[in-house]
């Protein structure tokens, strides 16, 4: 068929032109021009950290981008393209400033979002071996590092990357009910007299609740092992609760430990806990999102002594490894663990030709089937800078954040909550004459002081409830922060302390 | 203190090297250079499409990247980071090759890919709109938008944007599940004398049964319900289950349709299960994660008709979107019933001196808590190419399966298996004297063709099971892939059907 005759030849030239490597190679280069003038503007402190717009005018403007009159030229295209990037680093949120100490979201190597450009723009996915045969090989062999590094036994413990933390958790929790739980994947909970229960500490991350709800277990079949005095799980109060468990027969799922916990960054003591656990044969999982990367701290690897007796544990590369989201970790210390997560076959994944290519097929371990290529970020930025790299970040963040709390301690406007054992500080602002204040007055006040600062784009730092009174947060964790940003921190919620608190008090 | 001083002032060089704008720039552009290259060969088809190696070579290889010497000088790095940009090139797979014609994961819009790496750079994710608004805004207007094109109802339904098709379904049936079995969100299945079902389209992706595995339901509550000869879900069939369930009181989750499912991409007839699922007053879950998208198209929606009767539907991106992976949608008929996927909050993150903005929060609703900002590569590619771009590649890609499924029934050495809906095309080489074989032989014959295809690069093409027997599969999921790659698929299954007819017969 002549080409012109074809009806599709001008939807094909259409598709050409979209798909065109010029037009590709234009609007690349444009991009890194771009986000260079960016970088150089945050990593300075230069920009503000936060752009704020409410979300209803943010959504009205994307609306706005989505029915705009279409280019048609390249030229055109590419300046459009341009406005495009502009507008939305114009809108979001500047993580490389130096001034952000928010979430447990890092400011990235820069270069790791770059080697994770190569798999989305070619588009390497797993699943199967075969769709991305570099992602997985790179997947398995930082699993084996990032496994060593970890204290896990080599040969015998088994890994694999998921969409973050909270998948993570729900992966490792899922295989430990189908270990202790047998049956239940194929016949379901539905019949079973007694309900099974999941203990995890009483500050875990919500997704630990919220696994047991997914799961069928129930939330309120999760019960919270009291912590000491440092927010750590107590292993006394731990072992009570295992012997009255045992004596009752009930189901135990997990035990669901926390290195470190999110409210101000506890680390349980993981061989006490450990102990336990092994005395009454209960599965340890240990939620190391945020902690795990201490492994690769000769000053802080002490904080996850024993984390290598857990039956499962997962670790956030995209926390304190510092990488673009998302790129969590599932490890088991026992590997044939990995059979229990799901047992199923879909023919054309899985194929009877080649059956030892299963070992490297992801989808049989993950609730994924389609995954991204997780881990390129992660493997660029090990295979240029190595783990001292990875070190480095973690002394540094951790450092300033002490350094951080020495400030606040010896400043009587400020209120100190807790020792710093990484880099998350809890602290409050405290008012003039703060004795006449109620709890809930300066809960109020810090709330607000936050709300203005993180909208001013001046700072960005989260705020928290600490036994119910509200409190500001700081994790660091971008590593150019240092003292002189917290100095500023400090200076700059006085100044707005000082404004509010006569708004505070008057309602 | 001086800086020279203080302990971390080496750690903080190291760490600024790594940070250093100018050394992103430089690798930047070296890694556009470098993907220019990479498109232009791939496109033209002049470059294999699978470089395939073991996977034990790759996982030797990725282990030396990660144990090499670490370059110092500035100029060392770059040229070490060319180094592995082409090493993971060399050894990745060619989506872009127009002989990729795979699984159901596309040759995406190059651009789109750049998109999404503006959001990987910065890190802009999700859980808290503060987190990334503009990433939050633009998901909630392509929610809006997607939604419209697929007929829900503006102010009634409600979306979401989770990672992958796999995890959308599981957020939907979770719903579904706490919204048909009340309590147990809180209380668990345990207990429940009647264990509940879930009735699937007989076909319907593994992560549905999954889903019930996980959930807690198990994975034999799962009922299947019979297909048409066309393998489409017996609307007349669902009927007779959901009487003889109702009469026995069993507890019904939901009822899970394809549109399309897997195998031959057949898709149910929504408005006659919709009316069946409306008698019974049951839950109408849709899987469109590859048959969502001929919304866009005049001359296939019709495929999906009463698809805006579903109580939840979920639709891939990342499919026949053509945009990276991965970008699912998952939506609610009725946008009240997000409320009932979860039923936490976490005080750090969902901020009560802001209530308003929990609306905007996507933590509220989805299995991530920290989620990517996943839609950058759609809204980058709707608002420079609009929505005419979607409509050509499903119209294309469609019709091109349509040609190729006609060149194989024309040919007396193919055997076609279906009548293609969409761009998924299932067929066997048939040997000559194919008479004398039996059925097993010509399947296990298809699945060495296939293999040797796919591992000399020449061509991407997928094996399955239809009734038992091996089968090759192709869906056109590259745009570019036009008639003239079909012809020269054929040529090469001849010639590779001729070379193993004695092996697969000699055993």
């Amino acid at each position: 068929m002549d080409d012109s005759e074809d009806p599709l030849s001008g939807l094909r030239q259409r598709i050409q032109a979209a798909f065109d490597p010029k037009l590709f190679e234009a609007m690349g280069h444009a991009l890194i021009a771009r986000l260079f003038q960016q970088a150089e503007a945050t990593t300075s402190g230069e920009s503000t950290v936060l752009n704020w717009h409410s979300p209803e005018t943010n959504v009205a403007v994307a609306r706005g981008s989505l029915t705009a009159n279409l280019p048609t030229s390249t030229e055109s295209l590419v300046e459009r393209f341009q406005q495009l990037v502009s507008g939305a680093l114009a809108r979001g949120h500047n993580l490389h400033n130096p001034k952000y100490i928010g979430h447990q979201v890092p400011a990235p190597v820069p270069i790791a979002g770059l080697f994770d450009a190569i798999g989305s723009i070619t588009n390497q996915v797993m699943a199967v071996y075969e769709m991305g045969p570099w992602a997985t090989a790179i997947e398995r062999a930082l699993i084996e590092k990032l496994g060593a590094q970890l204290g896990l036994e080599a040969g015998r413990f088994w890994g694999i990357v998921t969409h973050g933390g909270s998948l993570a958790n729900l992966t490792a929790l899922l295989t430990a009910r189908n270990v202790m739980l047998r049956d239940v994947w194929e016949q379901g909970l539905a019949g079973s007299s007694r309900p099974p229960v999941l203990l995890a500490q009483a500050d875990s991350h919500y997704c630990i609740a919220r696994s047991a709800g997914i799961l069928g277990l129930g939330t309120k079949q999760v019960l919270k092992v009291p912590l000491d005095g440092r927010r750590r799980m107590n292993p006394r109060e731990l072992d009570a609760m295992l012997t009255s468990l045992r004596k009752d027969q009930t189901p135990i799922v997990a035990v669901s430990a926390s290195a470190c916990a999110t409210p101000i960054g506890a680390f349980d003591p993981l061989n006490e806990v450990a102990d336990v656990c092994e005395k009454h044969g209960v599965w340890l999982h240990v939620d190391a999102a945020h902690g795990g990367a201490v492994a690769f701290s000769e000053k802080h690897r002490h904080l996850i002594e024993g984390i290598e007796r857990a039956d499962s544990l997962i670790c956030d590369a995209h926390k304190t490894l510092f990488v673009p989201a998302l790129c969590a970790f599932v490890f088991y210390k026992d590997g044939q663990h990995r059979f229990e997560t799901f047992r199923q076959e879909a023919p054309y994944l899985f194929d009877p030709s080649a059956p030892g290519m299963a070992e490297y097929d992801s989808g049989t371990a993950t609730l994924e089937c389609t995954k991204r290529a997780a881990v390129y970020g992660l493997w660029g930025t090990w295979a240029l800078f190595g783990p001292t790299l990875f070190r480095d970040m973690i002394d540094v963040t951790f450092e300033t954040a002490a350094r951080l709390h020495e400030m606040l301690r010896l400043a009587d406007d400020f209120e100190t909550l807790h020792d710093p054992e990484c880099n998350i500080v809890v602290f409050r602002y405290l008012p003039k004459n703060h004795e006449n204040w109620t709890k809930a007055e300066i809960g109020e006040l810090n709330r607000r002081i936050r709300r203005q600062l993180i909208e001013s784009g001046e700072f960005y730092i989260v705020q928290t409830n600490l036994d119910g009174i509200g409190a500001l947060r700081v994790c660091v964790m971008n590593p150019l922060t240092d003292e002189s940003h917290c100095r500023k921190l400090l200076e700059a919620i006085r100044r707005l302390g000082s404004e509010n608190s006569r708004n505070v008090l008057s309602g």
